[in-house]
């Protein structure tokens, strides 16, 4: 059964600005409908007919007025004041054209535990609602003094039983107590009145600072919230999906990019409960080419840059200033054409990864589920007899172009360069066959944008967050990982300018690879082979091999083989990596050489001695 | 009794950089010694000969490295494996010529559950550090697997009684688990080996990740590190006292800086635990003054604002070009001076507060106290017959003036101003007639320096933090509050450089006050007194006086005359608080009007109304 897609919301505290600003990003985004956090309208000025005017004239709905707090079971004195309270907020909403308020679960201490009364009290206010023709929906707050549980409000509205009063489901608040949804197949359909989402990392702190500051959107986070959509809409509910998160970065970040990252994660949700579906994610068969935008003196000093680490010229484009390397099973791009994408990105980021080629099984089908997801495509000129690839444009504007070769008699190799050697002909090189992982350094409140990005488009899994200490400032390192294990991103981020990542972001004025790891089968001998002079070879201190001998309990022949080739070391529960990293290509990128046998990780335990390495080239 | 200072030390993972440049910047703020962290040495591409002459050229002792891991009460097999890795790391303290080596309890889930075996190993190892001349010192970790109280540290050195075996303490994993040092006095002084000092805000999450980012400089945090240091003089201890912080902010803040607040912390500790005794902090007897660093023009249109806030042209400088303005018992300096600290401080931030005058019972023993709490003294040229004012720079470059009229037959504006009207005349303008409060806005990764200057100079305590929601960020807020509360200084922090705080913080290249509150006995006849228009009082919308009615349940009366006036109403326990804005002055401050009637607050219930004004100002 292909469901119809449910209305899309989100609720302003979600996005940074004034309230025009959250009204037209989410109307820019696509959303179907806001919910109004009070606050957003107290600090507006201008009345709220005037906020109905602005969002009917952006299509936006305004399906919820929130929240309405401590209002249930509070002692005798104070009901009377709370229905005034709530008789206002009615004329706001009279006004505003919101038909449904939220009322949360009431946080006070001097709340009475006595659901019998709670009910009493929220019939009353439904009774009040409903002569104007409103509605209450009632949630659990995870922080609520004595409800705290969907099942506790359920109980709550069921014992009130009034047409006008319903159920309001929140992701966070059942997850965030380890709770589910289990149950909810009980509760008529019509009785769910509203349901909002919100992931978030796991964190071991209270559920309120939790709550206020680290929310995020479905699938940047860890919490089972496609379990709780799926539940949603098993129990037949049919309203709106609505965003509601409370987040310091999201606060604090352009209003425009976070509703899209928004509405990308609502329909993605929806697809993995069970709702309208996406087209299945492509399966993902590798990196098939690293595309560099340079000019012409940046492409020959990188030429040699490459040509020292065993890559070897492979041809030149039939029709364009672009040049291939290749070495084992790596196919290396460098574009210097101008009136291209590549040159455009070479204007704004200088010398930089500027598109890259992933395998995947099936080109049109990943590009209408990228589609689907709000992804821009990009269609690059070609000559005549070049094969038509299909790119899309990543979150920071790196291109990727999605390479099917079942339907082609000829690699896109093959008919697009004019090739020096034989198409099927390996150049062995040095002994690097593949590229083993490339890291993105992003901003540091960009990292749940592109976690989200391959997660939703490409179905690729986030690993653990990890902290490295860089000599000026910690980095967070989260890796992007495909089922098949042949595609892996880690992406970096540091709230410091002053750390190499930090700079980079700042220098390269967005985020981009700043990364590439090549792999050998052995390290040795290809260190042996290269010119680790010319490759610019990373200077491994002698208090390195001191700790990693006692650490590991290295014998001494492996121990003077690694350091007389500057190799660094890391092991696990399933294999060791070694591994030697370049100095940096004009502050944008490096390169790393790594020998993996079944080892999982990217030797995070030997990133630290990289990164100070790489600061004290910096600062001599 | 009056002990003579303990040396200074602090680790090296307390401060950014490379190892060279944090040896530098703990030299040049003045500490003994270092804690050489063991990572810190792992990534210096130098000998550790070579950094034991560094710090010997910079008079610095390497009391002890750190830490070692996981060693004690492992399986059997594992015991030879430590014992070689310790010796590996007794060789590298040789040449380090460091005496002492902090082993930290075992964290490893295999780790066996035997204080007897715990003992034995470290028996072991310090048998071996012993032949070389070197010291064991062993610290329970909160998180250890077995041993995580420094009672239980203590147990197994006593069983394990070797000379080489010492005990080593740390402030953060006592405190943090709610432990306290009683019992230490019954620990002989010479087997507390060393002492390590943190303190820490009270955060809910768990422990080690409480300890890797939020540790911070004793007298920045919550924890009652004064007890603990006091417990540890009492048991006679006389080794160093030295800082180990983990702080995300410290690892990308300027190391010289860093390492002068840890250093201050440390002196103001050992007073305040009983130790080499401070002098007295000043009583302080509220805001004397504040002082503008103008130029003509800016100067002029000020003394416009400040007109039509109801204050009056007092009298002009006897040898300068300043002004002073005054009203109830409020003075306002405005200087243009050429060649003058404000002339410097106008060149580098505009139109500013550079100075302020606080009211002190003894300006000279107080100037004493910030001298050894390691603060500037700064000396301005003076007239004949004018008063010299001792002053020292804050940590943003501002001047406090220390004002003593015990001895004076006159008050510093007879002596330094010609007055218009005689000096005991009040002009009681539109009825401020006093300075309520001024805050501070800062960069966030500063905080903790303001905190701990106000705090160890002027003995003023810090509040609880407010978190208020700008349009465009979080913003914190801590109020730092004398004990009289005659002065309170809000501190204003944002990670966001979009918020108006976090702008302000840009665009002021630095930090500085950014807002004074005037005080009226009774607001709405001073509104109605001043000229609100050329006052530029900021508008509230309409939408906040809906909402404060239904919240506060005010009735309509109060309430239309509030909307009028434009005023905001806040209230607590103690009293009511209505206060109102003025928009900014050349985005550099703005001055808010406030009646306070026993409240005890800053109106931050509605600070976010102002903050979304001043946006919607900023963004039309």
């Amino acid at each position: 059964m292909t469901r119809r897609p449910l209305p899309k919301s989100i609720a302003t505290v979600s996005l940074s600005g004034t309230l025009p600003e959250k009204l037209e990003a989410a109307a820019a985004a696509g959303f179907d409908g806001v919910e109004i956090f009070e606050n957003d309208l107290l600090h507006f000025d201008g009345s709220p007919a005037e906020v109905r005017r602005m969002a009917a004239d952006l299509g936006l709905q305004i399906l919820l007025y929130q929240p309405l707090r401590d209002f249930e079971a509070m002692p005798g004195e104070v009901f009377a004041r709370n229905m005034a309270r709530a008789e206002r907020k009615f004329d706001v909403m009279e006004q505003l054209g919101a038909e449904m308020v939220l009322v949360c679960s009431n946080v006070q201490d001097v709340a009475i535990d006595d659901p019998a009364r709670a009910a009493a009290d929220l019939r009353c206010m439904a009774e009040a609602a409903a002569r104007r023709g409103l509605r209450v929906g009632y949630e659990a707050l995870a922080w609520g003094r004595h409800t705290r549980r969907w099942q506790q409000a359920w109980d709550i509205v069921q014992r009130a039983d009034h047409p006008a009063l319903g159920l309001v489901l929140d992701s966070f608040h059942t997850l965030s107590l380890g709770d589910s949804l289990q149950g909810l197949d009980a509760v008529p359909a019509d009785k769910i009145f509203f349901v909002q989402l919100a992931d978030a990392p796991r964190l071991s702190m209270d559920v309120l600072s939790w709550s206020r500051h680290y929310r995020n959107f479905p699938g940047q986070g860890d919490l089972p919230v496609t379990d709780f959509a799926r539940a949603v809409l098993q129990a037949g509910y049919t309203g709106p999906l609505s965003l509601e998160v409370f987040n310091d970065d999201f606060r604090a970040a352009p209003a425009r990019l976070m509703a899209q990252d928004g509405l990308r994660s609502l329909i993605w949700l929806e697809s993995e409960a069970g709702g309208t579906p996406l087209p299945e994610p492509p399966v993902l068969g590798g990196v098939d080419f690293i595309e560099f935008a340079v000019d012409y003196v940046a492409g020959r000093e990188l030429a040699q840059r490459l040509e020292s680490l065993g890559f070897a010229h492979a041809g030149r484009h039939r029709s364009k200033a672009v040049d291939l390397y290749r070495q084992g099973g790596i196919n290396l791009i460098l574009n210097a054409e101008q009136d291209s994408a590549a040159a455009e990105h070479f204007q704004l980021h200088g010398p930089s990864v500027c598109a890259i080629g992933l395998k995947v099984d099936d080109a049109h089908r990943a590009m209408a589920r990228a589609r689907a997801l709000l992804c821009k495509e990009w269609r690059e000129q070609v000559g005549p007899d070049e094969r038509v690839i299909p790119a899309l444009r990543s979150p920071d504007g790196m291109l990727f172009h999605l390479i099917d070769d079942r339907d082609a008699d000829r690699s896109i190799y093959e008919s697009d360069f004019l090739l020096e050697t034989p198409a099927e002909a390996v150049h062995h090189g040095a002994g690097l066959s593949a590229i083993d992982h490339l890291a993105q350094a992003l901003p540091a409140n960009r990292l749940d944008s592109f976690v989200l990005f391959y997660r939703s488009v490409f179905a690729m899994q986030p690993e653990a967050v990890h902290e490295i200490a860089d000599p000026y400032g910690l980095v967070k390192s989260r890796a992007m990982v495909s089922p098949g294990e042949n595609v892996r991103i880690p992406l970096n981020v540091s709230e410091s300018g002053c750390t190499a990542t930090g700079r980079f972001v700042a220098a390269y004025a967005g985020s981009g690879v700043h990364h590439i790891a090549f792999r050998s089968e052995r390290i040795e001998p290809t260190l042996e082979a290269i010119d680790r002079s010319r490759a610019a070879m990373l200077h491994v201190p002698d208090n390195y091999y001191d700790d990693v001998a006692a650490r590991l309990a290295l014998d001494d022949v492996l121990l003077g083989r690694l350091q007389r080739l500057g190799v660094l070391y890391d092991r696990d529960a399933h294999g060791e990596f070694l591994h030697a990293y370049t100095e940096p290509f004009h502050e944008r990128f490096f390169f790393e050489l790594v020998q993996r046998a079944g080892y999982l990780g990217y030797g995070a335990a030997n990133a630290a001695v990289r990164m100070a390495a790489q600061a004290q080239l910096r600062h001599g």
